[in-house]
């Protein structure tokens, strides 16, 4: 699940991982922001609530991106594969402005989204310019190396997390969220050691990164994303130590970036304003 | 409290803080390597039960390092200001190889201890070659800058630590301890920020960083030693955020150690083997 090639001359569209728990009202800076880019009253937005086993998820959503103004929200209830090939959910997607993946749990998302029409149509939609946001669960399974889950705290050790192929809208970064509330940096970090190409991005809750199509984000909400650098890592212990023995690693390069402050991930840097 | 100048052609002792909840038996791989440099079976070890209010908590680290072969272990139960003046507890810090502080409220410690004739008593003789450990709160009171206490979570915020000047043993570092079990690494940062001169070091449980006079640690134990180098910060926005924000940093170097692996304080730089 590789992101689909760029469209020649169009921008692609924003992905916006959510920390989950994000304020889930008319005021939610986040909430507003992702509105806005969906187009606001022009809007058309597409929920997709198959994280959840809530029934009144995917509704929720629908009335409170409503109330905030936008002309069109749809939710579509996918629940099992065979829902993710539906001519009117493909038709709903392909109208779609912005996209929006709710919170519950990425291994449905991956076992139930994974290969079929729907994740292709989203794939190809991002590339196309449609912004996609997912919050907690649907921010998880936005890059191509998704955690599908794993232990709390700081330290990493050799069996702390486990990695499952996600939705490949980005193939730079690696996306953990509740990361305060939840105590997440060890499995983040385990994450990355594994292989460290990739940038690791953990997300509070109430917050999110606004990566834009020339891949720099900006920090919304009220906590903060921290930034897992590992690409000037000089040692791992990863390939020797025991089971669940804590990892040794060397050079990793961190930056807490709280709301108004940007990073890009090209350059790997993050700045204050653009 | 600045660490008292070195004594010329002597080297300071060993300094050891240890992140709490050590094995406390007689295979304990930490306090075997503190038994060793105390001189075994020629060794004079002084406790301070100070930190704690469990009557018993003096005498058990007084059994235990009997049982392992120390000659003379004697624990000075220092439980008010005025103890810290007694010339018999004085008399036996002067006579010790190694000073070993036990953990409980690091505030006791700082309260009873400071300014004391004991408190100078201890540095005088670190600086003399006497090894001096301590554990969880034993291990805050250690530096200069003392981490008196602060919330969990991953995200420094503004008010999350609370600094007060500890014993001065060393002025490179701030430790925190039970550093994986209570998720302290964003109030390690808070306390960094204030003035990214330290380095800070979050110690597991079970886990020690044994300092060496030439200001090199090897860890040792079964959790990790987290460096958090500040030396190469670019940006804090400690300065202008509002009480209980997430705060801004960028460039922390983050260096994960484990048992086997070593820092260089006065370089900044971990490595593998001597």
């Amino acid at each position: 699940m590789c992101p689909s090639p760029d469209i020649s001359g169009i921008d692609r569209g924003y992905i916006i991982p959510i920390g989950g728990a994000e304020d889930k009202t008319e005021q939610s800076s986040i909430l507003q922001r992702f509105v806005e880019l969906a187009g606001g009253s022009e809007g058309r937005i597409v929920v997709i609530p198959t994280a959840s086993q809530l029934e009144d998820t995917g509704p929720q959503y629908e009335q409170l991106f409503s109330r905030m103004g936008v002309a069109r929200v749809v939710s579509i209830p996918i629940d099992e594969r065979a829902d993710a090939h539906k001519d009117e959910y493909l038709e709903a997607l392909n109208q779609a402005t912005a996209i929006f993946i709710t919170g519950g749990n990425q291994l449905r998302l991956s076992t139930i989204l994974g290969g079929t029409p729907v994740a292709r149509c989203i794939r190809r939609q991002n590339a196309g310019g449609v912004h996609i946001a997912g919050t907690s669960a649907g921010a998880a399974i936005i890059p191509e190396h998704m955690i599908a889950g794993g232990s709390s705290g700081p330290t990493p050790t050799e069996d702390q997390v486990q990695i499952a192929p996600g939705l490949g809208l980005t193939n730079q970064l690696v996306i953990d969220q509740h990361f305060r509330e939840r105590d997440r940096l060890g499995r983040l970090m385990s994450a990355l050691s594994y292989n460290p190409f990739l940038t690791g991005i953990g997300i509070d809750e109430d917050t999110a990164a606004f990566i834009s199509p020339d891949g720099c984000f900006e920090v919304v909400g009220s906590g903060a994303v921290t930034v897992v650098d590992p690409s000037e890592l000089s040692y791992s212990s990863m390939a020797s130590v025991r089971r669940g023995d804590p990892v040794s690693l060397f050079g990793i390069r961190l930056h807490i970036l709280a709301q108004g402050t940007f990073f890009d991930l090209d350059k790997r840097k993050p700045y204050v304003s653009e």
